[in-house]
């Protein structure tokens, strides 16, 4: 291996190939505690597309894997190293390479990170909707690879549809230019969104081009207060039914709602008898956005709401929705947590949050729910102590219980996190033989030697 | 080829495969002139899941390439028969399988026409955007396999962004299940949206899961006659820097506003030198639309609109908007037509007027250009002479001249009717050699033996 990593030296410059143990530690995993990670031979950072076509072919030369990764917020396992592999890191690729209001587009490296990049189109009063709750430190890049969603996608979707095209390099080197710079077109396969929530297993994404929208008004917000989850999971069926479309509507349990009081130390306003809390904003602006945000009040006290408060003041407005914001962090004066990520249809979300509850008695562990209500979303997450391996054992079995329930509510296993190295599984239980072959069949046409990701999102045999 | 056939009429009736020499001429072409069509050995109509499994199964084992089908609305030739295949026709999976309005979805086999489709969920209050300009008659399969778009893109995207999950007959006969029933998903690669669009060359799809949005506000409609097409094409891009997101933005060059008139016999009010007319709608409600179309309307006339006219009689709107839809039936006073399609920046569209216009001087024959302003996808339509030889010739030199054209300008060569049998050439120009490559590769991943469509979209060799 000393060849490969010569060779890498040679082409890259030495600064870009790093070896240190501990440097090689810090870039062998990602925030998600159930995955393993292995110890690769090298990490390397790459400046241009260049240094990518070079690294992927040296190591294909070399038949060593190459696991691809940007900041490492993910949850899932994908960017964790496995044995003796190489990990790429896109970080340097941070430019933001071109903003276009005329045509409401922007060209961007896989490295800038998603805060960055919404600070910069916010410029030209534009506004790039995906916005997962690692925004100010996740990169382009994981959100392109794991299709990343966020709050915003009740009304604005999730990555994919966001993304006219990609640079892309692929197995053997090759430069793929996919998709277009125009709003519409169907020239050919889409081959863009088959890239886009790949999670690192079909080629290194180097650059992208993406739609962007107009800035949205600044946002009024709601928060109601149930005294059941039925209740509150009625007032998002009502909301979906009634063909009202918030900018955000948030889901917290009990459990959730505790944590973030105890946290911030306050009293959320919403009774000692609170078993869900919702979260609702409307980004319409002026009138449309009081009335939205009237009809979503109605809605919830018609639903049976106790307390219902609404404001268009942005800085109070931000104020309601730190509560939701703080609940991972608030969880921590417990223990560690794992988050699980379950997608339902909307019309079963209180039945999900009542199974939560349930699991969460029979493993004998704290289980928060928070969530996407507007679009099913459920991030049910689990406190263990750190340093009991029996606590662990028993989150872990709350993990699968929970997507258990979340395939039996006619759900899917990942909303947003993707499958990476924990859910494998779970994928072949939900996707079912014939989705997997073609899985394997596409895998093997673009990445016959199983370069990228081996054994991530699923394995080829 | 008898035994092939006896054994087709054994498992799906002998009233589900036609031979009829009249017969199976009706079913061997679409509504591309420039296409060439051949001759099917036979038609079959399947009526269940099972009858195309068989029918996939006998062709596959008798080496007889399927060219799959619904209405025959189609523009590329993606549906013309080639020699001694079986025309695969899905129109008798008509049925509306299933309306959600809980979760805002449904549940549709590919052979309703889509305008019966759109009835049917208007009945529960909700919406399905996509909508061909054939969409009284075109079906929700063709619109899948060519990811369609229409008058409704601006602002709702195109059929993909509808799409949750598809039943997709395979090659080799399995039923493959893509997607989700939830909002959100991304466990596995997005199989969905790379059989959308792929032209009936991957599979045979026999139901769509879609999610629906809430039925609009009636429309206000706005129209603006420019005494350039450069003045339009600013008014476009201002439209779109500032943020904008009507639900419908046409235009119609100078070409088409007087084939209009004539067949209309009426006059638009445009005056005689307009050039271009803008014909934009609001689809926001009450005073957020009139404010939207109050700013549509300032933008043209800071434009130098010599004529701005709005609207919020729906029915009156509907008479405005009857000027960009009959142009195509008004094009044939002059001759029969041939329609374009090419997408470009929205900061292009003066540009690719000026163009046509050049080009139509360059053959001598009439074009006339409409198109989805707000997108930038145009059809700019050659006229020529149904009996000459000569005419026709130069009909399809400007075609291939205006597909040039959008790509000088940034475009792409399909916008919404696919590549078929017409622009083959034209997407290895666009895509290169690296994505025509990753194309081959998938098609012979998913259908080794080129049983689907062989010959459309690309060849294998």
């Amino acid at each position: 291996m000393d060849a490969l990593l010569t060779e890498l030296r040679a082409a890259l410059g030495k600064d870009a190939v790093l070896t240190d143990p501990d440097v090689v530690a810090s870039y062998s995993r990602d925030m998600m505690p159930l995955a393993p990670n292995g110890k690769p031979l090298a990490v390397v950072l790459p400046t241009d597309v260049a240094g990518v076509q070079a690294t992927v072919r040296a190591c294909a030369e070399a038949k060593v894997p190459i696991v691809p990764r940007g900041a490492g917020s993910g949850l899932s396992g994908a960017a964790n190293a496995i044995d003796g592999c190489v990990v790429l890191v896109m970080t340097k690729f941070d430019r933001v390479v071109e903003i276009d209001p005329g045509n409401r587009l922007a060209v961007v490296q896989p490295g800038v990170v998603n805060l960055d990049f919404r600070t910069a189109v916010e410029e030209h009063g534009l506004f790039y909707p995906p916005d997962p709750s690692s925004y100010d430190w996740c990169t382009i890049g994981g959100n392109l690879s794991t299709n990343a969603g966020g709050l915003c996608c009740v009304k604005y979707g999730v990555t994919t549809d966001s993304v006219l095209g990609l640079e892309v390099v692929l197995a053997d080197g090759s430069v793929l230019r996919t998709g277009r710079r125009t709003v519409k077109g169907v020239a050919g396969y889409d081959l863009t969104k088959l890239f886009i929530g790949s999670e690192g297993t079909l080629g290194i994404i180097t650059e992208a081009t993406v739609a962007l929208r107009p800035l949205p008004q600044a946002p009024g917000t709601l928060v109601a207060g149930f005294d059941s989850t039925e209740q509150a999971g009625d007032a998002v069926a009502r909301v979906v039914r009634e063909g009202l479309v918030p900018s955000l509507m948030e889901i917290m349990d009990a459990s959730s709602i505790k944590a973030a009081e105890s946290y911030l130390n306050t009293d959320l306003g919403a009774g000692s008898d609170c078993q869900a809390l919702l979260l609702c904003q409307s980004d319409a602006g002026g009138e449309a956005a009081r009335s939205e945000l009237a009809a979503l009040e109605q809605i919830c006290l018609d639903c049976g709401a106790g307390m219902a408060y609404a404001t268009d003041d942005v800085a109070e407005g931000k104020m309601l929705l730190q509560a939701r914001r703080v609940v991972l962090t608030a969880l921590e004066q417990y223990g560690v947590w794992l988050t699980d990520d379950v997608s339902v249809p909307r019309t079963r979300i209180a039945e999900l949050i009542a199974g939560c509850e349930r699991i969460s008695e029979e493993v004998g562990l704290r289980i928060a729910v928070v969530g996407h209500a507007g679009d099913g979303n459920m991030h049910p997450t689990i406190v263990y102590a750190p340093d009991s391996a029996d606590e662990f054992a028993r989150a872990r079995k709350a993990f699968d219980a929970i997507l258990d329930l979340g395939l039996a509510l006619g759900g899917t296993v990942t909303g947003e996190h993707g499958v990476g190295k924990i859910k494998r599984d779970w994928l072949e239980r939900e996707a079912g033989p014939v989705a997997m072959r073609v899985h394997r069949q596409l895998k093997q046409a673009l990445d016959p030697e199983n370069l990228f990701n081996p054994g991530s999102m699923f394995s080829l045999d």
